[in-house]
């Protein structure tokens, strides 16, 4: 998608050096961090240059590939990137896949195979973000403008490209269907400032409100749908995603607006039906206590910051993947069965 | 309550001149603001130097004596005060009563009557609130440390002294039972950081976190109850208070969890029975678009800022008043039938 006018992906390789652009530093400046090692990959996911679940995964793809190249044993590579973030799934699909992949693989060719196999990981991502822009496309044809509220960041950031929540955003946005979009601020990341710069960049109309607002504008019709994300989707569709969606889908739910998630089938846990048993992540509470470097909360009050919440599949209206839209995902991946 | 360990209140009289703790520098600094015209009061309640329903009406009292001071008409310092903000009930109640108390005075001796008048209506807050937090601790006792969850700031800083969702809090934490308070931050205007302080003042456990991440608490069985004030509640029960409430009740109902708003009576509307028709304000997109001095919102994206939301009588467990608790506001104020 576009950065400053030109095409990027968030992952890149340049003159053999993998970089990504580094959502720390965006929403302000624009700078491509180079991943010289697997420390350097382990970081850039822990302290979340790079973010959003098909990312996470994409990156931990090309983490093994660089260990591999610095001599560490795939082993180890896949133990200390699996160990950065403990909710997206992604992470964990990616590792498996690499694995896998380079399982037949004679030892000296692996480096370079895992160059190819996470360039591959990449390619499927945008491949399967596009589909579910298309599928997502169809859910957006309103007469006048659609409005469309979205929490987190789900957009090509938090992908390699095209995104998932705003991938079909996209879609109608060329296709000339006028779309708006309401942004959750999405406390205490803000990761939703990352959404209103990439939305800025393709030129779509966006409103920032604070995660306080949706609720509102849902009951005074201002709403005609929702798409978020999701960090991790069990096989009976619930929704594990960024902190404070279920609050918005408990909204919607309530005053009658469909609420979607964007579903790409590496975010699905096939193994697990209870999502209380997915691992919630709890970040530092620094992310509370302080914002845009400044100390808010007093060193008098405790802080506490779970980073993801639960939204029961009762509450979705449909999941949107590269398959198609569908409440059952077992129907559209019978391989999964 | 207490400031640095003192005794006070929110607005005094001292030496014959009005002073209020000025809300916009807490909780940073404690700084109290002399108001010495009724521009001083109008400027005082339209920028959040003084907040909370309550409040606003002991202030706009004091406005219309300090008004009458000046030389001003009655009527002209009750058109200024009403302008200021929209949505609390109580500025409009406060500034009824001061009207009918004074229509008997002859005009020579309306100021000082005044005065007497708004510091009466400042002692029946503290009165009311007091007799909230009586009717209010019966609900916290439980085996164990009480985990509350409160929106915004309902305590003592939005009301002359006590405050009303906190007023339970305090009373039973003299009472010797132990209250954890989860304090959501309320952003744009962060007034959780006040209830954060006003607790600190007072030794009351407590801990901060992101607006989003209430219902995940909730689903996790850490809450055991809401507790939030209002700035206006209709005679049916729905309840108008700080903007993202109405999600937090969602939460609550779909938990489980009792959801107690604190309604003292000037903050009941006995005219109207459809909360849609409550004005909700729409205050500066810059408080969305700033945050501790800083930009953090680009100009590239519109903001939307509005300020409160309504809640369904349906979703609220009960109504803590000065005269007892209910779901039935006409039952315990008969007089207003």
């Amino acid at each position: 998608m576009k950065v400053d006018g030109r095409w990027r992906r968030t992952i890149e390789v340049e003159a053999g050096e993998v970089i990504v652009l580094d959502q720390a530093r965006l929403p302000y400046e624009t700078a491509w961090l180079p991943l010289r090692t697997l420390d350097d990959a382990a970081r850039a996911i822990r302290d979340m240059h790079v973010r959003g679940a098909p990312l996470i995964g994409a990156t931990a793809a090309y983490g093994v590939a660089i260990a591999l190249r610095e001599g560490a044993r795939l082993e180890h590579a896949c133990e200390v990137l699996a160990a950065t973030r403990p909710t997206a799934i992604n992470l964990r699909w990616a590792l498996g896949e690499m694995q896998r992949r380079l399982a037949p693989v004679v030892p000296g060719d692996r480096a370079d195979a895992a160059m190819r196999e996470a360039a591959r990981i990449c390619d499927d991502d945008v491949a399967i973000c596009e589909a579910i822009g298309r599928h997502g496309m169809a859910l957006l044809r309103r007469d006048g403008p659609v409005r469309v509220l979205t929490h987190c960041n789900a957009g090509w950031l938090a992908t390699v490209d095209w995104g998932t929540a705003l991938a079909p955003i996209y879609k109608a946005h060329e296709a000339g269907i006028a779309v708006h979009v309401w942004v959750d601020e999405t406390r205490p990341r803000n990761q939703g400032l990352l959404t209103a710069w990439e939305l800025a960049q393709h030129g779509v109309p966006h409103t920032v409100i604070a995660d306080n607002a949706g609720g509102h504008l849902m009951q005074r019709g201002e709403v005609d749908l929702c798409i978020v994300g999701t960090d991790r989707t069990t096989r009976t569709g619930d929704v594990c995603n960024k902190i404070g969606t279920y609050l918005k889908a408990l909204a919607a739910h309530d005053c009658g607006v469909p609420f979607y998630v964007a579903v790409p089938s590496p975010s699905i846990d096939w193994t697990i039906a209870d999502a209380r048993t997915i691992p919630i992540e709890e970040r530092s509470g620094d992310e509370v206590r302080f914002v845009a470097g400044k100390q808010i909360v007093s060193a008098a009050s405790a802080v506490a910051n779970p980073a993801f919440d639960v939204t029961p599949a009762r509450l979705v209206t449909a999941l949107i993947t590269e398959r198609g839209v569908t409440k059952d995902l077992a129907s559209l991946f019978p391989e999964q069965r």
